[in-house]
Parts: C-alpha cells; sequence; structure tokens
C-alpha cells in the first residue's frame, strides 16, 4: 500500500494572494515587520514588502544586503537609502496597467507621515483600499510547523517557570529572580525573551504590568511570575502566582476563583464561539465571586510571532475563534495595597477541542 | 560664604510649554511612549498624553490605575476603555476655547487610523497642526541627572564586555555568549538589553544586525560583540570586535581603518557642527583605505531613553550638534563571506570638548 501523499499546505503568499483577490485589489503594501517576516522570512529590524500577484519586492537598507538575500531568496530586493515609503510607493507608480492599479494598505500599520509619502510617490493612477488586518487574518490561523514552534516555545518557558519557582524566597530580589529567567530561557536555545519578564511581589503583585525591581521577597507575599520565550521565531506566555508561607483563607479564596475562572474560559474555547464569550465566561466567574472589580484587564490574547496579537479575548468583542488559533487564558485579581494573582496558559484551538501547550503546575504552591 | 544654589533646570514640562508657545499651539498630543515617559515619568506600555498650558492628562487603560497614579500624581489620569485617540479627541472636543484651538501633533508617531480618529473625535472646532520631533528636540539635550544614569549605564556595559570578551574561545557559541551578557547586565542591575545583544562569528560578523545563533566560536575567525544595558531608564550602546588567534595583515589593516574612522569622528564631533560633518570624517578615513564600499551603514545615533533617537549621525544630515547631545561612533567594515568590524562608543558633547563614557578597551585584541 502506497502511502498517501502528505496535504500540502498552501504556502503564505499564496494565502496572502487570495485575501487580495477576496479584497478585489493588485497590490499589497505591508509595513508591519512581524507580517513582513511571516511572508517573506526577513528578520531584519527595518523592512517593507510589495505583494503583487506575480511578484514579491523586499525593500530594506543597507545594513540588510545580505541578509535580505540569505533569508528572503524568493523575493526581489530593493536596497533603499531614504524613507521606505517612497521606494514603495515609486516603484508602484512605474508598474504598467490598465486603468487605475488597486493597491491595499493598513491604516493601523502605517504612520500618517508614511502614508503621505506613500500615496505622494505611487501617484494618482493608483487606487488605494484601506483594508486592515490583511495579514494578521491569515497569521491568526497556525500551520502545523507554526504549532510544533510554539509547542516547543511552551514548553521551554514551563520548564523555566517550573526551575524559577524553586528559586524564590525571602531575601531574593524581584530583578535577581528575572535575571535567572531570562539566563534559563537562553541556555536552552531561546533567542529571546517575548517581552520584559514579570516579577512583581507583595503589594506589587498588584501592579498587572510591574517591571521588577530590587524589591527583596519578603515572606506572607503573593509572588506573580510572568514569563516567555521566542524560540524559532514564536513567542510563549505564561504566569504562574505562588504565595510564601501558608496563603491566607481570603487568598486562597481568590486563587481558587482565578482559577476557576480560567477553566470556565478553557472550557468556553472552541471554534464558531465569539472571542466575547471566552472572555465572558471568565469574568463570569469572578463576577459571582464578587471579584470582578478586581478583574482589570481582559481574559487573554492571540499568540505567535508577536507575544500580542489578534484575536484578542476581550470583552464584548464579536470575531469568531477559528481552528488553529492560539491564545493565552489569563484570567487574573488585583487588589490594591494587598496583591494580584494571574494564571496564564497558552492554547491551541483544534477542530475537536483545546490543546494546552503549558504545563507548570497550575495550583496554589505555597513555598 | 554661603554655597550658591544650584542652578535649577526648568522643569521638561516647562520646556515643552515653550517649545508649543514657539510652535503657537494651545495643546499638544504625544503618542510615543518614550516621548510620555520623559514628559511624564509613566512608563506602561499603553498611553498617550496631551499637554496644555495648564494641564497635563494622561489617558492609559485599566492595567495601569494603579502605577499612573504612582508614576504620575501631576498629571489628571483618564482610564480608557477604548482607543485612547477617541478619549484624547473628546477631551479636546469639551475644551472650552475662544475661536478654534491649536493642537499640534506628529504624523511620524501617529498610525493613520490613530489620526482619523483623533480628528473626528476633535471636531471642527480644534484646528491641527503637525510638529514633528517637537520633543524628541528637547530629549537630545541631556539635563546633568539623564548624563549621570547614562554614565552608569555605560560603565555597567564596559565592564560586561570586558568580562564577556574573556569569554570568548574556541567552542563556545553565539547564543553562550549572549545568554552571558544579558545575564551579567542584569546581574549588576540592569532593568534589560537595550536591544537583542549582538554576537556574531566568522562570516556571520560581516552582518551588521546579525542575531545571535547556535554557531560556534573557531580559531581564525573575527567575532563582533554589539551590547548595551538600560539602567534607571537611560540606554547603552557599545560594539568591541576581537580576533581568535593571530590576525592576518589584511584583518589588521581593516581594524586600523575602523580605528582611525572612529577617532576622526570623535575629533569631528563638537558643538555647532552638522551631523553629517561627524558621518564625514569617519567615511573619509575609510575611502581613503578603500573601504568605504564595505562601511554600509551611518556613523552613529543618539541615544538615552532609546537605542535610537535623534540625532542621527548620517550622510548629508544639516541638523546641528549641540551640547548636551548624547551619540554612539560606531564605524565599520563588513566583507561578505570573510568577516566584519566595529568599534563603538558613547560620546557626550560639552560646550568644550567631549566625553567618552564607555571604556572597554579599543585596541584589536587577539585571543
Amino acid at each position: 500500500m502506497d502511502t498517501p501523499a502528505p496535504i500540502q499546505e498552501p504556502d503564505r503568499l499564496t494565502l496572502a494572494r487570495r485575501a487580495m483577490e477576496a479584497a478585489r485589489v493588485d497590490a499589497l503594501v505591508v509595513t508591519h515587520l512581524p507580517n513582513v517576516f511571516y511572508l517573506a522570512g526577513f528578520s531584519g529590524s527595518s523592512g517593507g514588502l510589495l505583494l503583487l500577484p506575480d511578484a514579491l519586492h523586499l525593500f530594506t537598507d543597507s545594513r540588510y544586503t545580505i541578509q535580505a538575500r540569505e533569508e528572503t531568496p524568493a523575493a526581489r530586493t530593493h536596497i533603499v537609502s531614504g524613507p521606505l515609503a517612497d521606494a514603495v510607493g515609486a516603484l508602484l507608480r512605474g508598474l504598467r496597467r490598465r486603468g487605475r492599479l488597486r493597491a491595499a494598505y493598513d491604516p493601523g500599520r502605517l504612520s500618517l507621515a508614511e502614508w503621505t509619502r506613500l500615496k505622494r510617490a505611487a501617484g494618482p493612477r493608483t487606487a488605494w483600499k484601506p483594508v486592515p488586518g490583511l495579514v494578521e487574518r491569515l497569521r491568526e490561523v497556525k500551520s502545523e510547523a507554526e504549532l510544533d514552534a510554539m509547542r516547543a516555545a511552551a514548553a521551554l518557558g514551563s520548564e523555566v517557570m517550573e526551575e524559577v519557582i524553586g528559586l524564590v524566597k525571602p531575601g531574593v530580589t524581584e530583578l535577581d529572580l528575572a535575571a535567572e529567567i531570562d539566563y534559563r530561557m537562553r541556555r536552552k536555545g531561546a533567542s529571546a525573551s517575548s517581552f520584559e519578564s514579570i516579577v512583581a511581589s507583595g503589594p506589587r503583585s498588584a501592579l498587572p504590568h510591574a517591571q521588577p525591581t530590587a524589591k527583596r521577597v519578603a515572606k506572607s507575599e503573593l509572588v506573580v511570575l510572568d514569563l516567555g520565550a521566542i524560540l524559532q521565531r514564536y513567542c510563549s506566555d505564561l504566569t504562574r502566582t505562588v504565595y510564601v508561607g501558608r496563603a491566607p483563607a481570603e487568598v486562597r479564596r481568590w486563587y481558587r476563583a482565578v482559577e476557576q475562572a480560567q477553566k470556565a474560559a478553557l472550557e468556553a474555547l472552541q471554534a464558531g464561539v465569539a472571542a466575547g464569550a471566552v472572555d465572558r465566561a471568565a469574568r463570569g466567574v469572578l463576577n459571582r465571586a464578587r471579584l470582578g472589580r478586581f478583574f482589570v484587564h481582559s481574559t487573554g490574547h492571540g499568540l505567535g510571532i508577536e507575544v500580542h496579537e489578534s484575536p484578542r479575548l476581550g470583552r464584548g468583542q464579536a470575531q469568531e475563534i477559528r481552528v488553529g488559533n492560539v491564545v493565552t487564558l489569563e484570567p487574573g485579581v488585583y487588589v490594591e495595597g494587598k496583591g494580584g494573582i494571574r494564571i496564564e496558559d497558552d492554547v491551541v484551538v483544534h477542530a475537536h477541542g483545546t490543546e494546552v501547550l503549558t504545563s507548570a503546575p497550575r495550583s496554589l504552591l505555597e513555598l
């Protein structure tokens, strides 16, 4: 019996060109760097793309001449010394066309100054159409290869979380723990942290985005650890909260409510539901525990090449969850002057069920 | 004899309001986060300011309620759930005025989508004036307190550079060295790296912005190390290049040329000259050594809250160097297939002379 040929996924440029057809445009301008990387593999800190039905143009500067050739052999590369928008516009102006050329741009990904230059350089024979999020929509649905990278990034982050929880004790500073997190992720192969690692202890744990300080961890404190690794270009993002000592009843009650809110979100998460329904599930649990007003952010966000991408799991979000989405589920409770609790995991939406990528222990650890 | 009172520098809000007067505007919209931090001390990842002659408004979301109060007590804080641009615009619309209110915005720091929202929300009784770089111009001139932070950040980076150069030997990977760099900076008190640390060996050193890989350092290779620390919110940025083994004559010649190019730039750097003159000085040395075509980037950039800020020391830049500027001087030579050399230091422009902040040895180290 012959082995069946593996199902070939259409490549990313093909998907983008289909989306261009659906939007009825002949050209797509891509300026957001994670989108440039997704479509073309180019990872420099300065770059833009012009995608046409039959060609791909990459624009960057002379620092990246060699790198562009290595990373993006399929593109025609333009090494530009002035603003990229001028060069993209000039190329559009020079394209042969019948009638006006219809070009898509993303108003959320171009500065007003770039937009002004682009439009002027392209001239009057280009008709512009705003198409927000065309590439971001493609990026929401991860391929098997992307999921493999994300599984590895999540496993790495989970390992480091377990190790660093073992280092939490009275006297260690938040900065010490953050340094250990970043070092251990790098030593295990991460190219970088997905974001500035958060270590927040005591009353500082009530700040959802606290930056680590020289403050020392003390007995009878909550400690929130929020970390993520970039591995093979994909991000992980997970949070655990521990208590130094034996947690009082109030803290246990908060913790249980956050745990249950996360469970409710995980149960609600499936293809076809609105993103807002996942948020509602988590928020409902915290509301019923009379902790709703302490849950000051949304339940989660998409994860991939960027640590925050679409879909967003926020209040009232109508966008539909799809198979292949990877999102964080991260309800929290933050009580000013006392402390905060957050539990965060990364979850893939499959056709039948979900897959939790992160694995560090989720129950309240009392150290 | 009485000690004279220390000269009081005008505070940043006062300077910004003077610049508003000079630009003949009644309001300033600030969206770029480093500018928000500079003017208001707020360090969250989402925030905007509206500066008026008699008030300062901070806009952020509910994750930062507590942090905003702590960091920016002088501002009136608005916790916003939708796009910040809507809230800023609505506040502008509601302001009492005689005639139209003139508001400044920066077309390079607003997305087209944000601009559209802002303008619509503010309504027809606000007259908009594009004023690019108003806050960036203030940030170019560092105060004594800022210089102290930058001296400390540069000293920290220099120490780590010396230590990590000691770890360069055959067999160690680029990623290992990058992990050591980041860890040692954190252990010495840095809150983060200024940018993703660069360790590039052998032919990879010919990529000016190489990302570290699992490649092992080998004998007879150039290794470029480019690192920087953020300390007290200010960045350092320095580069050293070493040779593993005894460098051949060609490499020594390149190195000498880069060294001399940096010296020439340092001599050219003074208040009153055009930024482009500093670039020309470095480029002239490399041109005369017939290495000009291998110098694929500009000579340096401003440094401060951001690792790349104005002034830029690029070809033909007319902007005048001023007392209080802090810039990098970083000529380089990059030969595809062979390797690259870059030497980078951070330099303050004083009224009489310059001050080099970074201190790791600058001559060719053969390890």
